[in-house]
């Protein structure tokens, strides 16, 4: 759990700014057409194909509010940087096709800490099939902080907004929920048992997916093609990074729409319930209010339900139920509908 | 000099992230054809004109590392922040078509002052023409971090690059250098007067030249229309951040060539040259190492000197002199070539 993350150390100090980009990103290669001139220039320059448009998405991790380097390994929180802000490209039905990673780092860190960052990273672009085409670096005066933009293309048509679902739409979700955030509880009381006795051996093997889902989570590029393949388009999309209450409450808003959600049909991975269970938590809260799930969450017309219906990676969870902005959460009784707010986190709220 | 941030106090915690991101961009519109879709989505949309390409670059501002907040205003420094980014795309020979600004903030910053800064943004976003399009919004555990990424869009065909300059292409820059840096002496001295005895006054009225490029520095759009209007286009560009020196050897190792500078053709402000002399500094070191003049240093085929040579904000300072990658100096008698060196600021050296 607790890694040794200065292996070798080399001080930033003696590369100089110039010295560190270069060695960072000396094994990164342009591979996407549209990528025409990467890292080293004033600007990247990119190339739209005809008839497409570029989407545009940007997103901070920041040590201490993102992540906590205690237990998140370097070269996963370089993954995930990279997934989180793919998931944003994904939630808009776009392919991704580029990004841009600029680093604030203390004097702490050495250059092989950062190597080990930018090895998730490269993994991701690889992952991804996206092009690493810009960045800065530049030293911080308290530890680490990444911000990531990501671009994408897709042809007009095909772009989903979190406008544009019509009442009466099925509301789907890929994946399941809530695995993230339990993830993050265990790594969270790791942590405390480490702190009160570092002799303890953690105990974190029976916690795979969960820890996998928190960790190096997998922004869904694949059900982008899914849906291409099944000939859905979704009349609006959005990605759950805050909770699925809080997303649900996005497509409300800019949809001009209420929606009904049926608890019953939250798609829970096993280990997430008996996880949840371990601590005493409701793991439909943790779906509803966790967060960091990445999968999507969107709407469809209801004559596509039979195209998606029998897909193992998508769950029809409820449907816009109201021209108000009233969504509500039906139990599985079936009798109470519980009015849903979003009680995703607040970063500002101390 | 010593502002109050803090004239009224709305905490961050009572609006939360999606209330804070609202607030702040409720007054921004889009007003350029190839802005699709702006803030409040997962991406925003942007349409690239047919023949042309996109240039992308981004940028971190890190208090206490780019800025002090204790002699630069916040709407100033929104203002600068956006002009760094502009001053890349312009670099490109492109014009700047979209930002995203993203920030960081502690808990000590007040919706009353992070208004005052995207007030400057604002204002930047008018002078440039430029739609803010995105970005993000989170706490930081300590001091303001902003990251803005910058799009521009031009024909294939004007883009400039860093690599590009010819053997005995004419080496000119825009306007005048070393004002921003004596600037920043000037607000620095004031500061550790104010330190000393907080009821001095401070003495700035005498160096309002310097200090508005320090505080307030205007990326070279102007330059690029001009270039335009000339019918030059430049064999290679790059922006002045981080001082001449540094900015002729990027070129220089860009476009495989050596560059002759000569001394007393680099041009500086008279009010550069006497402050420079208060403060016992050489004025042309100033302009090679000071850095954040962001002018704009390119070369031009030698038969383009009869369009440029009258021209007030253009300057000739040297030439491509050689196929090694050897820059020097030619001090003002003619008879000394100092070897060039980047000393720039190294913001990794302790």
């Amino acid at each position: 759990m607790i890694e040794d993350k200065n292996i070798s150390k080399t001080e930033l100090g003696s590369l100089g700014e110039f010295g560190l980009i270069d060695r960072l990103t000396q094994n990164f290669s342009l591979k996407n057409p549209s990528s025409i001139l990467g890292v080293g220039d004033d600007a990247a320059i990119l190339e739209t194909p005809k008839d497409q448009q570029l989407v545009l998405s940007t997103d901070f991790l920041i040590e201490g509010i993102h992540f906590d380097l205690s237990y998140m390994p370097l070269k996963h929180l370089g993954y995930k940087a990279v997934s989180v802000n793919i998931s944003d490209i994904c939630a808009m039905n776009a392919t991704p096709t580029q990004i841009t990673v600029s680093l604030a780092v203390s004097n702490r860190f050495s250059l092989e800490a950062l190597e080990e960052l930018y090895s998730g990273i490269a993994l991701a672009c690889q992952a991804y099939k996206v092009d690493l085409v810009g960045g800065d670096t530049t030293s911080s005066t308290s530890g680490l902080v990444i911000s990531i933009s990501a671009v994408g293309m897709a042809k007009k048509e095909k772009i989903c907004k979190r406008s544009g679902a019509q009442n009466n739409d099925l509301l789907v979700v890929s994946g399941d929920l809530g695995a993230a955030y339990l993830g993050l509880q265990v790594l969270e009381r790791e942590k405390q048992v480490f702190k009160a006795n570092p002799n303890a051996q953690p105990d974190l093997a029976n916690y795979p997916y969960l820890l996998e889902r928190q960790l190096r989570p997998q922004a869904r590029l694949d059900v982008i093609g899914l849906l291409e393949e099944l000939s859905v388009k979704p009349t609006s999309m959005i990605d759950i990074s805050d909770g699925l209450a809080s997303e649900v409450l996005h497509l409300s808003k800019h949809s001009g729409l209420g929606f009904s959600l049926y608890e019953d049909k939250i798609p829970l991975d096993p280990s997430t319930i008996t996880t949840a269970e371990e601590f005493g938590i409701n793991p439909i809260t943790a779906a509803l209010n966790g967060g960091e799930d990445y999968e999507l969450l969107f709407t469809v017309p209801l004559e596509d339900h039979p195209k998606i219906k029998a897909n193992p990676n998508l769950t029809v969870i409820g449907f816009a139920s109201n021209k108000t902005l009233n969504s509500v959460l039906i139990d599985k009784s079936g009798e109470n509908s519980i009015p849903l707010s979003a009680q995703g986190w607040n970063h500002f709220k101390s």
